[in-house]
């Protein structure tokens, strides 16, 4: 069977690099690319932070597109201090070879999608700016989206407003344009990625993988637990981003229901809520797929199989 | 020891209904009245269930003051079919001898308020139209509010809207106005009363109390229940209203948590939405207890304690 | 004929003041009495000075009932220094004789019209809470309104922000309710009330009436006109308040447009906007007569009648 | 004295057209390209109309790009039937020999700009779609815009809703990224171009100019001027799109006035309006230049001016 083609537009981010290190190792999945937002920390960082993590795991092949450095509308919301100063405190990374292309992540959106057959699923890990920019710079690229799947919104509550994830609250504007594209959309959301909280038993289990991905993961991890702690007073923390990879690896992961999900625009208290209709009071038509529950055994299975598929003499140090 | 001196606001209303029966028999409260709003039903509904509730408790002596039949600056919001055409289905009422005073509701919570001690809890189970106009045409009696203790909103999800639970989004002004009135608030949202929910076994059980309230009880919760089902597919009928009065009773009954609450105004489609900073995310001050959860079994033992607290020779038929 | 019956409901106030005079005298009018709302000044000042001017006119009859002290919603808007510390900077009166009746100007307002003919005009010249308060205690009066006439709003340009004009703005959501009462609504906005700028000789012609009526004018419009001209910088004061008399003096004085008129909540950059339709852009129902254009020389005159109608007696010092 | 760089970027419609003719042929202009925006009409008719105008008008070397089909964030407005079915209803063009370049206007913006010497005015008479979406891709544009010179907005009335002007209230989101890109901006808006209406006596002085450019202007404007009165009821049309170019071949044309403005994004009744403060209420600093008058004798000169410029020789038909 043909493998799914995907290109991850990311702001990395600790999660994220758990997501790419996921998505660019697997038998299953063909990462055509990473197209970079700043969201979790500046565009220079996330950009720089994304080849970092292919080069470290060996994967430099795989092209990087740096995109929008703000969001499509409204002023830039800069995350808490989860993710350190670089975006990806923890790891000490070599010196970096790689850099991202001359192109930019919207360009790169636009022509891979039009050239495409319809069969590319594009995974976004942070704000989704570079695909709401592509789809209001050239709409035809809508019908040649196979699937949207993304990290972001709760259908209770927010984790930086009462209301609102930092995903969408970061750019509600562009989550709007890419909600009412008209294309399958499956949205990952706090509600199920807080029931992966990465414990230190956890980080334990994954350092016995022994290579270059492993490694990866417990730095990655020490920090953003302690960070975790630090400003939420969690012992674990969440790992939001791969859990859109992974739910492409195993589709029964996560259990979805389809529903009506609005973006709050309002600049009110509620701005950047994804309204989703769970019981269909308001009588409309589904409009994605929402994640409501995530089998979490099975999620540290798949993270782990991924980390042992990276050989050894992978590593680059 | 005193008794607490409460006010009841509230469109009766099947769990409105349980609320007044549990307050008006209660040896540690002193129900001074019940002030009606449309709500549930229209106004003229809502002050005659009052009366036949009252009427039918042999506690005529309590005096129903009807109050405003519109929210405060909205249109109309109409709830769906839970109540029925009455507002209050299923009960056969004997012919009402009872009527609703001459004052206005809002009146009568600014004479009474302003002529206590301080000593009074307003516990609102309906929209709080009456309580935000009285806030609002006589500033003073706030510093002589005690307490208020609301039955709506969720810090999670809706009931009307996915933003909204029903009284919020009646009159999301008025119940700004409340929130933003300095006093002590209480909030019990869907998110505990959605937990006490009234399965045939539970109806059965109260029904062994065998008298005029148990028979009331009976009658509202067979045609609640059956309407639940109905509209949202729920085996039992989220008893909402009365946990406000059983958690006066009880004060152990419900667990709070302070939090800063701000009441979505936007008229976009989180309209109505009470923002609770659960982990204060804003860094603003609390000002609400907001209830975060229910001790389910206590709260059916003191349904069945204030049922039985009426005697047989006090049912009216 | 029968003189028209009218309730001023103002927030003393320069411009109010010269209202008041021009109604308390006139043989068409019928000043049942003034209700009160904060406005240009706290309710314990616009309260005070109405008495002041009634007494200082000769109609201590004419009684005052004080009424919001806040808007219904909002939180209270300031107005500038137009109107001093007291609210009626400028004139200096004798001790107060002249009180407050007892009763809320909300309950008078619902008390008087409910018993009326339906023959009684309401005359707003401040923020609209007390109408918009007693329109949802009761909205019974509604039908029992003859007639509104409000000085606020403006078809183009606010006068506090680049939307709003202060009546409105200091409370947008009763002026929505009084625009969406179903009863007639002349809006007398900015600009129209903006033609009619009391400059000096304006103040020497009315000073020439030489009785209490016109030293309370020239007393009040030097101050007025100082104060403008340091706010805004413009030579001569807009008289806004007393054209909403003179235009049921004179109903050809003004001439109006229907259109629909909405009022901006939004509490975005434009809220307390009225918006009007003035070209029937958007294919809605009129909802208001708006004033368009206005007899300067015309409205002059009325207001020296006005003041040369008073009696040189009838001064109070 | 170097002729003054510009991009125009229009959605053309009758009055685009009048103002591509008068930027087209400029002793003092240097077009460097058009690029096109949907708005009067689809993007596919006002990318066909701009070819058609500078065929028609000897002008095919200047190139056209076409850009987004569709607002940044909101949905399409469709404009009223003043432009007709193709957008430009009224001229009979020769078959099209031009056609758009295969690059998107938006990037054509964004690499002209970054090799610019900070010498190019952006000039957009359309939805500012097209700028806005090249800011938020490359933020580094904004400091090579020389100035932006605008065709939107009112600082009174709108001409589709009450408080929005077309331009605007067709992407208010993009005007939002314009006004806040913190370079000079000149906002040209209905105030003005209110006041340049071409009656029927302009028309025909137009004429006597007797070459390709004079025909095209008649032909324009009979059919512009027929809509405008079935439509709106005027006499004349207002000539708005030319007086951007008209103001730059003449300073002193349009006298302006430094305000602070803030384009409502509240998706309520005045979305859209640009919020001018014209006398500084807010306190806030002034961000654009915004047009408060403009001699019409001496814009109808400049057109006439231009219109004489093209020689009869270079009539195409």
């Amino acid at each position: 069977m043909a493998r799914q083609k995907i290109i991850c537009d990311c702001d990395p981010g600790h999660d994220d690099a758990i997501a790419i290190l996921l998505a660019a190792n697997s038998p299953d999945l063909e990462l055509l690319g990473l197209t970079i937002v700043a969201g979790n920390q500046t565009l220079e960082n996330t950009g720089r932070n994304a080849c970092h993590v292919l080069q470290w795991l060996g994967r430099e092949q795989i092209p990087v597109y740096t995109g929008c450095g703000r969001p499509m509308v409204r002023d830039r919301v800069t995350a808490g201090d989860i993710h350190g100063k670089t975006g990806l405190d923890g790891p000490v990374f070599p010196p970096l070879r790689k850099a991202p292309e001359g192109e930019h992540a919207v360009s790169y959106l636009i022509r891979t999608l039009l050239a495409s057959e319809g069969d590319i699923t594009v995974v976004t890990s942070g704000p989704m700016t570079n695909l709401g920019m592509a789809l209001r710079m050239e709409p035809r690229i809508a019908e040649k989206i196979q699937r949207i799947v993304l990290m972001g919104g709760s259908y209770t509550n927010g984790n930086v407003t009462p209301a609102a994830e930092f995903n969408i609250l970061a750019d509600p504007e562009a989550a709007h344009v890419c909600f009412t594209s008209g294309r399958p959309i499956t949205m990952i959301g706090l509600d199920v990625t807080r029931k992966v909280l990465c414990y230190p038993e956890i980080v334990e289990r994954m350092a016995k993988a022994g290579n270059c991905a492993s490694r990866l993961f417990v730095d990655l991890m020490k920090h953003f637990c302690k960070a975790q702690k630090e400003v939420f007073g969690w012992e674990g923390g969440p790992l939001h981003d791969p859990v859109t990879i992974a739910c492409l690896l195993d589709p029964g992961l996560v259990s979805t229901k389809p529903m009506n999900v609005q973006i709050d625009l309002s600049h009110g208290p509620s701005y950047g809520r994804t309204n989703c209709d769970a019981f269909g009071y308001l009588g409309l038509p589904a409009t994605a797929d929402v994640a409501v529950d995530i089998d979490a055994d099975r999620f540290w299975d798949i993270i782990e199989d991924g980390l042992r598929r990276y050989g050894e003499t992978e590593a680059r140090a």
